[in-house]
């Protein structure tokens, strides 16, 4: 459904001329556009039209463009993160009004079903991670929000739109999946497989907890350059294959107390496996797309904990506030800026990180 | 070292004499012998002597026979539970005195190391599980347990001793791998794999938070039976391949909160998978031999946790509370009695068990 507008012409008689955007538009693996497409308009009570200000290109929209996820069909509008203003609102959203600025989780919650009520809004029976999946998302000028009372959130005046663009997805990833999950305490060593974003994102928001080391493992120097500027302790690049045998010298055979795994193939979970401590926690940030080995034979008796989650975004209001009290700056994860009319280029960028040193690219709209 | 008595001859010389015990002695693969073995003595200042009053066999002794333990060498009395009076200690046990009766602990706790101060006994780094393992164990009229005062607990006048040898290993392997590290908690959906002894020991303390529904799993009808006058309120056999179906039927497709597998084999631990809720946690206590499948491909996105655990017995206090409670009645386990003189035919009868029906086995040296 789309916004239309009623033109009177000459002769006085109602015509109905749709207004349209420039938005990114998925075509099917290997293809996508910059095409005219039309403004979305409300569809259900609780939703908000916002207008977007700012998004960012997810590494999951280079998997929806390889053709990885079925949900996601061509014609699809891409995207599930930014900020914006509001322009419009359902009858029944009552926290926001046309004109406030708001941060846009990748995730819509309900907050009515039996996940939301637990904060399980990834699993939200009419929502979850919908937005640039199986409904039009975020990078195209305007975007249709289900459930905008309790899946967007205010920015308060002052704040850095570019820094809150990060608090969509990124961040609550890295922290909630790779953090929390992982039970990062003072004092702790963690290990943090792949510092693509959201490895950086887990660095960044690891520090909170003040663990005493942090090494972050990685195939590329330059990447792992840059994770020790964000404050990894220790960075090893495994492509020699001593990373497990550095990690146990390092550890006097422990082991890491957390290891996140940020990447999502079996190699890199099994190398979690191997350098887990007794009493250790694996927490698995990365999409996996094949089955892995877990050799229960070494491992059943290691009292370890492993956790998956997909972002819940309950974290983003805590997280708000340690931008705001300066505990983080997200946008060191920022790389590159590009304005709309030259997404294109921006995913050119991002998808060859290894050449652009891309981390996240900041899309005005 | 053995004790020995000086025994003073006609001519006044004395002799060294060597006191002997009866003991289960392991013989290597699929050997084991009653035999006449030396007497244990204090050999550290942290030991005591306990005359063993009544000790069980645990399905990881008939794993040992099989020659599955390398740890395990041949010539070792084999057992890890029971209890007894203490015959004498070293000079460093100050809670306990000769004439306490006391409760084995199938897990040595120095109580000062890294993992010890942290409730870790699992992971002692110079005890853990060494009973009957890399030590001489309890199957014994007399057992050396090392680092007595934080290995051993004392038995309130009063007390059922059969009921308390369950609480050397069976019921907190089953509570703390089981039902806590599953986190099952009131109005919750538990489903549990395997009614073998420790499963059944997960079903009784699983009662313990009130879950809304206990479902057991397990090919063997007749154990399935004792499941349900136990508590379970649903059982499955699952040997004809349904039982995914079956839960997730009944479950409104949604699966289970809590999957605790009691097995330790790949089928098993890949039925926990695929009933488990999102949210949920697969709680791992079976010994596995080989590694298994974990499908992150259809799992990464679930919210789920996984945990190992070799069991800490830091719950036996808290188990010992339930028991003089009535909260729970460990004695249910117990199906068969013998004599230490017929402990072979006590193997027998619990390696038999489909045959015989037994769960845990009481020898009473």
């Amino acid at each position: 459904m789309t916004e239309t507008t009623i033109v009177k012409t000459k002769d006085r008689t109602p015509v109905a001329v749709t207004e349209t955007m420039k938005a990114l538009v998925y075509r099917g693996p290997g293809k996508k556009a910059l095409e005219d497409h039309p403004k979305p308009d409300i569809t259900a009570p609780t939703d908000a039209i916002v207008k977007i200000t700012k998004t960012t290109i997810c590494g999951t929209d280079l998997h929806i463009l390889k053709g990885d996820l079925p949900t996601c069909q061509p014609g699809r509008i891409l995207g599930h993160e930014g900020v914006g203003v509001v322009e419009k609102v359902g009858p029944a959203v009552t926290a926001f009004k046309p004109g406030d600025r708001v941060l846009i989780s990748c995730v819509s919650a309900c907050g009515k079903c039996d996940y939301c009520r637990k904060q399980m809004y990834s699993h939200c029976t009419t929502g979850g991670w919908i937005l640039g999946n199986t409904i039009d998302g975020t990078q195209a000028e305007f975007v249709r929000t289900p459930f905008a009372d309790t899946s967007l959130y205010p920015i308060p005046d002052g704040a850095d739109e570019e820094a809150l663009v990060m608090l969509s997805d990124i961040l609550p990833t890295g922290f909630e999946c790779g953090v929390l999950n992982g039970k990062v305490e003072p004092g702790s060593i963690v290990a943090i497989v792949g510092a693509g974003p959201v490895g950086m994102a887990a660095l960044l928001t690891a520090q909170f907890f003040s663990p005493a080391e942090i090494i972050m493992i990685d195939l590329d120097d330059n990447r792992l350059e840059v994770a020790k500027r964000f404050g990894a302790t220790t960075v090893i690049n495994s492509a020699d294959g001593n990373a497990v045998e550095t990690i146990m010298k390092m550890t006097g055979k422990r082991g890491v107390d957390t290891a996140i795994e940020a990447v999502g193939i079996p190699a890199t979970f099994e190398l979690c496996e191997k350098i887990i401590a007794p009493g250790g926690t694996i927490a698995n940030i990365g999409v996996h797309g094949v089955k892995v080995d877990l050799h229960l034979e070494s491992l059943w008796d290691r009292n370890i904990s492993i956790t998956t989650r997909l972002v819940d975004t309950v974290t983003i209001p805590m997280l708000f506030k340690t931008v705001r009290s300066r505990k983080i700056d997200p946008k060191l994860l920022i790389t590159h800026r590009f304005k709309l009319d030259h997404i294109m280029d921006a995913y050119e960028t991002f998808a060859s990180a290894a050449k652009t040193k891309a981390l996240k690219v900041i899309i005005e709209a």
